[in-house]
């Protein structure tokens, strides 16, 4: 059973039940969107101490951030510091995108040091072992691959993404129109790599009711990963991407046939104006299944403010109806980042994802910028720096440059607006 | 003569040629938009130096930076490199809100300090002096506002910013309606104090014909400020902004009707899903007149992120229609910003601009973009680090991890799905 086939079936997970009093969502509504797939609740049956978190149609855009170690760059005790730190700044889920050293041992020492949603990426694992063992990614044995996909289920992965989308069919497609960027999903291009080399097709499509079988057994939430996202403008909403997006509908269907939980991942590089676009073409040809988006980014030209440019693209993508945003790091197109970068990645898609809650009208949303302005309007230094989506830097700001008042900051000192109209309109009103 | 009065007489100045050049845009298309009022050069005639800036429909969305010494805070001399950092970062406009020391001279240096367009707000330095001569802001004396204007005229002000639209009539609609941050901004609650205490019209509107008179006389662009603009969500798009809006409209028309150059300031704080009628409804009622926005901030509750939180909105914003984007710091409302916040606020802004510019489809602006994915591509580190937006910046990122072969980063290693595709693909399109 999983919690698809238990909301279909009329029952009421105590996830369930925690996740509507948590999104102030009337338990019959969840249960509903959840049976027709535009709720999901990723959790492994085996991943006791995971906190449930809902994702989909009218809960809070949830954030993700990606961690792990990579050969010879970072440390595993380095990663799991990044961990902590991105549930510390408020991120509702990680992927273990681990490439270097035990990666299992990895995994696992994710797994337990966290309590919330946990992702993979099998290929990576897979194609990492081949290379190892094996000297290239073209050695690579799909039966490897869902060895590891069994391996990483029973040790309590929540969700996979798996880039079932990239098929003969997709690349040629990219071939036709061409594109600048080709492929920049690693999981994408690994499986590319490997179908041109053999000339097969993708082992994760043609063996897809294996893999349900997989999730369905521990209720893995699939997410159909964009091997076809745009790494650039110029590639953005081209045919190859909404061919892709056209068989992840299909195989959506498909997963939901056997209660499957799915969401589907979304690009990329995307301009600003075709974001909207991209939002209503995916709840359409996927059915309302929730979408997961990296970024999107609104310019290819400023690396080391990726936080930034993906923050304007997730927050408008987000109030068009995007459901789960992974953070993208300052740094994404130069460098793994370091502690500074995940906290700056974490809170930047969390200001995104809270300014599309707004717009979506989502409970609770506004009612904590209201918090906040009230405590402004009141000069109430303690409560705003409490209320802040980061209390501890902005304590810190604050502090390097005292005011002379306390009840003003050093921005307008004694000709503060508020504390000058106070006297004014109060006197008045 | 002004621009305006040029354009409307069929004449191209040698402002207008160097805007046309820049923007790519037809010299006659220029002119007539600028006739129409839908675009403005705003440089004083007694401001030889500056760069000729265009601002309007059709032209990049141009940024400006605020600064300026604080009572006992900030001095002169790093004011100074606060307008150098902002120029280096790549503003377009500065503008000096100095309340410290000695006002004329701090103005009159960063005049020359810089060669970018220069706006003031002509209350401040008025009410400063009136609190240190006389006590209290209710004895200034408007005479002393319209020297003061005058004075800065002759020195070269590009732009005025003037809160004439905070009247009686508005104040009384903000009264009516309540607000949960009343007056955020610092010249409309120099205003607002003073009226309510002396039970008199605004000067700015009730003596508008005289400013006309000065600006007319030296070309001074009157940036038409929102002294009634939402300074949090909970205020946004209520009576009394669009009351403003509405007076700022006629005010428009009669600034026209003496050939003076316009723009209209705007929000704020405003939610992202009201973004789009903000900038419809100021294009409406001020027909066409150029758009200045400050943010919008899409959330109140980031305090130490507010360059993030108005690059969303800013981004939205410009792709709507707005023209200029005031920066905002990290620490907006925290403390003054230091030196790093300057730079991060330009960028920032910069970002923004530069996202809205390629929705708007603004000629050359996506074309970086394609550069940099070329770069990108073909994993030309030396070419990528040029082109970023902030390039010194994105060479300390990547030099700090530096990778272990040249061709790639760290973020991927040799795993990198560029590389990969590359000799996948490249060997079998």
């Amino acid at each position: 059973m999983t919690q698809m086939s238990e909301a279909r079936a009329g029952r009421i997970t105590p996830e369930m039940e925690i996740v509507a009093r948590q999104e102030k969502m009337d338990i019959e509504l969840l249960r509903t969107r959840m049976a027709k797939g535009e709720i999901i609740i990723p959790k492994n049956r085996n991943h006791d101490k995971v906190r449930p978190t809902g994702v989909g149609t009218g809960l809070r855009t949830k954030t993700n951030a990606n961690i792990g170690t990579s050969e010879g760059r970072s440390s595993l005790e380095e990663e799991l510091i990044k961990a902590r730190t991105a549930v510390d700044a408020g991120i509702d889920a990680i992927m273990d995108l681990s490439t270097g050293g035990d990666l299992m041992e990895s995994l696992q020492a994710i797994i337990d040091e966290v309590d919330v949603v946990i992702g993979t990426v099998p290929i990576y694992p897979t194609a990492v072992m081949t290379i190892r063992e094996k000297g290239a990614l073209v050695h690579m044995d799909p039966e490897h691959l869902f060895s590891i996909i069994e391996q990483q289920a029973k040790m309590g992965v929540d969700f996979f993404t798996v880039h079932c989308g990239v098929t003969l069919n997709t690349i040629e497609r990219l071939k036709q129109q061409g594109r600048l960027m080709d492929i920049v999903s690693r999981g994408g291009s690994f499986l590319t790599t490997w179908m041109l080399a053999n000339k097969k097709e993708n082992p994760l499509f043609e063996q897809y009711d294996r893999l349900l079988d997989i999730c369905r057994e521990y209720d893995v939430t699939l997410s159909l990963g964009d091997g076809l996202r745009p790494g650039a403008l110029a590639d953005a909403t081209d045919r190859a991407q909404i061919q892709e997006l056209i068989t992840l509908g299909e195989l959506t269907q498909r997963a939901w046939d056997r209660d499957v939980q799915v969401m589907i991942e979304g690009p990329g590089h995307v301009p600003l104006n075709e974001i909207h676009t991209n939002m209503q073409i995916q709840k359409k040809l996927c059915m309302n299944a929730p979408f997961y988006v990296l970024g999107p980014l609104v310019t290819d030209v400023a690396p080391g403010y990726d936080h930034i440019t993906s923050a304007i693209g997730g927050a408008i993508a987000g109030a068009a109806g995007a459901d789960f945003l992974c953070y993208v790091i300052p740094g994404e197109h130069l460098r793994l980042p370091g502690l500074d970068e995940v906290h700056q990645g974490v809170i930047a898609a969390r200001i995104a994802a809270h300014a599309a809650d707004i717009a979506k009208g989502v409970p609770g949303a506004i009612e904590w910028d209201h918090a906040m302005s009230k405590a402004r309007k009141e000069l109430d230094w303690e409560t705003q720096l409490n209320l802040a989506i980061d209390p501890v830097n902005a304590r810190r700001i604050r502090k390097e440059a005292p005011p002379q008042e306390d009840d003003v900051c050093t921005m307008c000192g004694e000709y503060c607006a508020v504390k000058i109209v106070q006297e004014a309109l109060g006197n008045n009103k």
